[in-house]
């Protein structure tokens, strides 16, 4: 068996991907999360929630089906915040697939659990922003047609949460430059999979490119959790899913000794006992935080949000390991995706907000009840 | 404070939950899961859960409101397969609350967790059964109007499955003694809290006693699981929800220095936090499978009931654990309830089937749809 | 089998506590921790680390052989700090295990964990300290012949750990009451395994009774804290192999099937290993820690202090909890230990500092070498 | 920074390491574990062990000081078992780092926590073998001079612990060919660090490549485990301490918000007091059962080589994952070692025999006790 195709370079993925694009188009089941207005079907939450699952179970099924991160949350921006003209030039042609887009917020030289702590500033100068800054772990950067970038608009904002601004920059313009695609996981690969470290310097993109209005960059970034949340829990669901599967495969098939299967050991029971109650639980919490949100908005469900963020990430790691402890040698090798995503979503428990400072900040709502 | 009323002497306490009880009969609020006739609500399955949760809040609760374990599965197998006289005589009262019951199914000589495998015999002999053997952990035996008795009827039926029934014995019935009420966890009063070792000695009743059919009593055992599980679980959940209230409260207000509450420090977060979302987890599943029996019956949700049974005693405990560490040597105090849960809940593991086994069973139902 | 012996009133086990103290001490074993001029056998603290594991097997071994908590610690600090006059009228008869004491630190008012914060203050009037506070968990106070009292002597001290001091107060001094001999775990019994609520209202006691330096009640509690570790952990590896070895004889015993024995299941055979691997590690780390503070003294070794307390602790946790559940039924009864410590040694990660406190304390002492 | 060096392919990698082997022959620090006659300096297991560790803290360390998996297995077993013709052969360069070694056993098959069952042959014919087989999981086949090669000899053997022998195979017979690197965690890189499937086929060797006695196979792995856990599991230590130090060092300096450290949260606080404490641990065990090998022997040190197997491993893994949260987004990238250890230390619990397999093992030794 060859090696996992999601870890191959993106020239060598791009192309195979796009044909079963268009695939799916034929089969009218694109971009389901979009509105009709957008060439989507308008999906609730709570119903997109279930095809991301679905499409969660291989690597590539959220960039096949046209609502793969980080573009999905671009566009859900776009639709909520954007202006018409925005929309037009921006969101469109990403809602067709025909671009990528990237979302620019974290700098290695802050902590990323403070999303309103940052050092990139958008300096107006007449009809301009001025842009310079220095960003990393920008996913999907190389190749993109453009960034959301979050930058600091009033520095002297009294609140810390009014300082920084949502703004389109097009990866053509001048002074933007990437200075490397990371290797995360031993991989460096470019493309939709790649995470860069990029700099803006005196970069300069029209007023028009605002979303939104000046000051509203952190609110519109909280507006952006709450759906991609359900998105990405969801796709964990799969995951867990399919290594669930992949686990069980090899326990009820593989021999230890003539005629005695690996699934007869109790330990190996236990993980799936265990997996098995773990994935339901997670599920149940993540349909229900997205049907809180389809009923009663983010806000409201800020706290479940949070919630389904550590817990499923969690889930999804032990998971994982089980699974690819089942399989032994062939665990650690890529002839499973299990392999890939032991290494790869291990960034679960990290990325938008780490598993702890959830835990922290949710605490806190909780005790402020009690005082 | 006072000791805590549910660990002192039966005598004392029964005065006060029976007038407690009345309170609740006059309320209308009496035997909620009984079906009308017998002077319930009919509830289903999923809405006596809440209900549930809400009593599991006090350790008294579901005795005062008339659906207290192992009284309650009692009256639903009676409701299920008893006669019209066996309704008569002995669900009746029980219904009503006048007299208590117990059932008598595990022995020490045979692992609990093999529910086909038992010593005690029930020879037909004319018109009776002539019953001998020795059980223990008989829940609430002393004081206990009569005993429902797993018992071997059939030593030669080829499946182990069908070689038990379940017969009433009342307990003024020649033949049967206590031989102790066994120690738990320090305590060993009588009454309703309790838990006897028991002999049967030639105990003879009248073979109109046999509940259902002749070598029915593992089906029956098996039918009793599922809504008791049910039962169960929410209690647990309740008894989560009000610990969780004692955890916050303290972590609120409890100081660890001049103006800093032990709320602020982060293992504690992390705790209030993990337990949120635990106990949501689990009322989720156990919700679910409440209307998967509804709706589909025992049988078809007999994973479920078992995922159920482990993953909600894993969380019970680990909530009562970190409440128990927050509230520090108060924990460890009767002054409130956790440290009365901590040590008799523990039990939550073990009883119905240890958790292992039901990992074990359920993991292997799952494994042979793979091979 | 009976109710173990000691959960029972204190009344009925002294007597027979007694007698086997005289077996003991005509045996010459009595007081092995203490130096030779008091009677026992100047072993370091490594070598005692030894005979406490052996001690802890059963719950009143360190009580019958005359080393037991507080007392221990206790001659201790009147060996190292004690006057000549203190130890001729406080330690001697403590030594030859005639009177018992106990140590009044704890507040109910405020954290535990923070041990430089109290509220009881011993005023200097003359030649008298007049003692004004509130005390619980006052181990084994009902029927001690004096306590060791922290209390603030300095309330305006700059430095927080220079405020308090040590003093000897015999119980029968006026102004000192017991409230309450506190229900922990269901179990509120006096004598030495009790724990009391007391008061000191006016409590005059002469300036002789200091022990050490005003202002230094803080070091030398410091001072207790290290042996007293070795003390107490060495004890749990005790209770860890009495539970491992009560673990292994049910699981090799015990049949859950016509010949398949409960140690068969795989489940049950990880809980062995892990407990053998985990019981291992923390004999080796304690006596290192014991030999650590025997050359280099309890400064040098104060990392490996906390790292012994919370480390060892959460090690009989567990071993208790999968020795309890190996035993299912039996193992909540008080048929063995394992209930007993089940429920008692739960304190173990509270008492002489919560394991946060600990954990809190050596990481940041880490961190400080990483600046 | 640039991607790791070790991750990178063995043409890159191999000239630095050749070089800085240089430096390590001439500081006279070559080959420390082997005797002295093979250029070594005859280290006991023990203080071999102390080395192991500090090797470990770099990826290349063992290879660099000529001490590396497989070869130094396959050294020792020369050493132990081999003929003098042998030695001269296949040892002398082996320990003068002029070639390199791997150690076939793995089948792809067959589970490689059974080790008696295998399906390669070698068939005597004349005074040759005959072998025939499929391997995986090869280590640093690719390049190498020989292998050691696992083969059923005596397929009718009574005991299936006589069955199998090892002979050397050089890799340039013909029959030998390797199938595939395969790609493991991303990664399909050839050389020493390079895991292949390989087919033997009709591969003929003379009847002089036995090493010891025909049947011997399994004893001769036995013998190879003891020594090459402590190795593993010293090396595994040293990669605690470096992700330990790199996990400090980042909490003590990364800011969370202006002025706040990481290390300030409780969350990490814990982690970092529970490394410490679990690294200390697992030091101790490996080193007190690396003297009882040095003094007992293997087969007396068994269970202790069995618990330190997956009680290190258990640790390693914690750690590291430890350190990768505290990192954030870093630590998944290849900027620091951790990333690389995640994932490639993960076989740490799968490779000479699974966790579970040695838990199982310990435990039904330890249970034969009491019986």
């Amino acid at each position: 068996m060859e090696k996992l195709l999601i870890s191959s370079p993106w020239a060598e993925v791009e192309p195979l991907f796009n044909q079963k694009r268009e695939v799916v188009k034929e089969a009218g089941l694109w971009g389901l999360a979009l509105p009709e207005a957008y060439g989507g079907q308008g999906l609730t939450l709570a119903e997109f929630g279930r095809v991301s699952e679905v499409l969660g179970r291989t690597p590539g099924g959220h960039y096949v089906f046209g609502c793969q991160a980080p573009d999905m949350g671009n566009m859900e921006l776009l639709v909520h915040a954007g202006t018409e003209a925005q929309r037009e030039r921006f969101l469109q042609p990403l809602a067709r697939g025909e671009v990528r887009s990237c979302f620019a917020m974290t700098e290695p030289e802050h902590a990323g659990s403070n999303p309103t702590w940052m050092s990139t500033t958008a300096a107006r100068e007449g009809n301009e922003y001025v842009i310079n800054g220095h960003k990393w772990f920008i996913t999907a950067a190389e190749g993109a047609a453009f960034a959301v970038v979050m930058a600091v608009t009033d520095p002297d904002a009294e609140s810390r949460h009014a300082r920084a601004s949502q703004i389109i920059v097009p990866l053509d313009t001048p002074g933007f430059h990437i200075e490397r695609n990371i290797s995360v996981m031993g991989e460096a690969h470019g493309g939709w999979n790649s995470h860069a470290e990029v700099w803006f310097e005196d970069v300069r993109v029209p007023v028009e490119n605002l979303i939104g209005e000046e000051g509203k960059g952190f609110a519109l970034a909280q507006l952006r959790l709450g759906p991609g949340r359900i998105h990405h829990c969801m796709r964990w669901i799969g995951i867990c899913e399919r290594a669930f599967d992949i686990m069980c495969s090899r326990a009820a098939r593989r021999e230890v000794a003539p005629g005695r299967h690996l699934g007869g050991q109790g330990m190996v029971q236990a993980w799936i006992a265990e997996s098995r109650a773990e994935i339901n639980a997670a599920r149940l919490m993540v349909l229900e935080t997205a049907h809180k949100i389809d009923n009663e908005g983010i806000y409201a469900a800020r706290d479940e949000i949070s919630l389904i963020k550590f817990f499923a990430a969690e889930v999804l790691m032990r998971v994982l390991d089980r699974a690819l402890q089942t399989l032994g040698g062939l665990g650690m090798s890529d002839d499973t995706p299990i392999a890939y995503w032991y290494r790869h979503e291990r960034a679960s428990r990290i990325y938008d907000g780490p598993d702890e400072v959830h835990k922290m900040s949710v605490a806190r709502r909780i005790l402020r009840r009690y005082q």
